[in-house]
């Protein structure tokens, strides 16, 4: 049995969870679903955006499938990924056939350092009209980030990947802080010789996503910078509306999609569930499910292709209805 | 007369710099090139890779024309900005003719906040493995980069463009800093009445310049995101070998290629001229020659569209055979 902890959140995370958990049920795994509440609506009715009892049973359950929070995004999720210590913030970017991609053969992951960085929240204004904030890098987090990068990459190369890991930093202005984050990848690099390495400053690492990301493997990189490089990169293979995210930990798995509430189109049904299901594919793998993640992710990938999508795709189907087009192949 | 600081620098800056000049000089304008020294080659000679000398020269000049420094770039050109005070880095993305674009209908500029954020640097190590640094964001700042980009739109809306400024932040996480950044454009945006105001989140606007770039005009943003944001922005309208820029004071100009030194493909006379020409375009507008900018840019445009270019655009013409194509045009 799975227990997985279900926080569909605010706007479409309301909707694109749902039909998420339509297609997990169709796998035929025991899941144990239990619902809890983070983001907007909760904090206006009790002054909390991340309650309590959600921070229990996220501790407690075996996965997190996060939807999306609104206004108070930042609150909920940068919080929750400290307390699970989630410090691997995994961002496949891959080309699926039926959705408008820059290329075709582009597949690559993007790991995130999901800690620290300018995400501490250490901010001060130190004078009228004059603020700072602190940008933290250890040697610690930076170990820990790329070996699990590493063995991201070797894991993948039992795949038929290349088995390159990119490190993208701004070490030529950040001398200290990016000096040792540069510094610390390639020591680590050192005890992963079958693995390539290689390292970009981070402004030509985003123009590289666009004009060869077809030579990229596994792509590591700070906070903010991963936060910047992956909504580019979503934008190479089709948009939010696909990019799924893992944030990995010693302990504990939150899975999301990489768009928010999206409160423009919220209540009509027509947002795309293939971020979430995706999403629920890095969730199943990361349960040892890899039979049904393949699955999943096969069935989706048809129906892609076939262009039985939500409008945004340029297909006619709602949220509901493109999910259940997944689960159906997913039964079969 | 024109006085033009002339910095060549390191690798191919040592190519395109002198087919800059080429180009300039077919305008027929009076101009004086002062020649002056920078980057790697000086520091090894030296130990300083930014000689007082060019200091001097460079403050003293109407403009500079910088081309790339190697390793030493950062020193070199972060001082210089500094020194010379130029706040505003501006940084064209136009889509030309004969160049592989993302969609025809780009035209906006990018304009980079160029003396603070964590281009201060200050950094620390404040315990073994432990090191920061400081992200610096103050209103003083703030007010002039946006006055600046509300003026270029004001501009820009004189030549038939839409005459919007879109700011992109990051104020969900860096409340205190990324705060600051969005209130004081919003302030400074009522002082504009006759142009529009919008604000993005920094990560979604990496993915906008891909999925929507048409509807950009002046984008305005913090240093290192301007950094991150225009080298993305120039792999959608054909990579930094036509990525030009401005650093923009009250007192002082300096012109230069976003792309670097190049050393893989230095001496060779392949690098292609275009970023550099357009820079030159830029100080020409600077120097309020007008018509002598527009000038060269329609010949640059033509031999663009004619594919009279170096072979990393098609062509197989060599750096100065590209300019001269140019010149020639310039001249008639
Ligand atoms: C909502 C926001 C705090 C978050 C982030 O900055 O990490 C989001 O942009 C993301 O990429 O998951
Ligand atoms: C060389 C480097 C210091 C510089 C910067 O970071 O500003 C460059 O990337 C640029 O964009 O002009």
């Amino acid at each position: 049995m799975h227990k997985i902890c279900v926080i569909e959140g605010d706007g479409i995370g309301k909707e694109v969870v749902p039909a998420t958990i339509q297609v997990l049920e169709a796998t035929g795994l025991p899941f144990e679903f239990v619902y809890a509440e983070a983001g907007d609506e909760v904090y206006k009715r009790t002054g909390k955006a991340l309650p309590e009892e959600t921070i229990e049973i996220a501790l407690d359950c075996d996965a997190v499938l996060f939807g999306a929070a609104g206004e108070t995004a930042a609150d909920v999720i940068v919080k929750l990924r400290h307390i699970l210590d989630t410090y691997a913030n995994v961002r496949p970017v891959k080309a699926y056939k039926g959705v408008k991609c820059l290329r075709p053969d582009i597949d690559y992951v993007i790991v995130r350092e999901n800690t620290e960085g300018l995400y501490k929240g250490i901010e001060a204004e130190i004078d009228e009209g004059v603020t700072i904030a602190t940008r933290v890098i250890t040697e610690k987090a930076c170990e820990r980030i790329f070996r699990f990068a590493f063995n991201l990459a070797r894991e993948r190369k039992k795949m038929g990947k290349e088995g390159k890991v990119t490190c993208a930093h701004k070490a030529n202005v950040l001398k200290l802080t990016d000096g040792l984050f540069k510094r610390v990848f390639y020591k680590v690099a050192e005890e992963y010789d079958d693995i390539k390495a290689e390292d970009y400053y981070i402004d030509a690492m985003n123009m590289y996503i666009i004009t060869k990301p077809q030579t990229f493997d596994v792509v590591v990189t700070s906070n903010l910078f991963g936060d910047i490089l992956s909504d580019g990169a979503a934008g190479t293979v089709g948009g939010l509306g696909l990019a799924p995210s893992a944030n990995i930990g010693d302990e504990h798995g939150l899975f999301e999609p990489v768009h928010g509430s999206a409160p423009d189109i919220a209540g009509k049904k027509i947002a795309n569930p293939t971020a979430t299901i995706l999403s629920a594919v890095l969730m199943l793998r990361y349960l040892g499910e890899y039979e049904a993640a393949d699955r999943v992710e096969k069935a989706l990938e048809e129906v892609l292709a076939l262009g039985l999508t939500t409008p945004d795709l340029g297909g006619n189907l709602n949220t509901f209805e493109m999910a259940e087009e997944v689960a159906k192949r997913v039964r079969e």
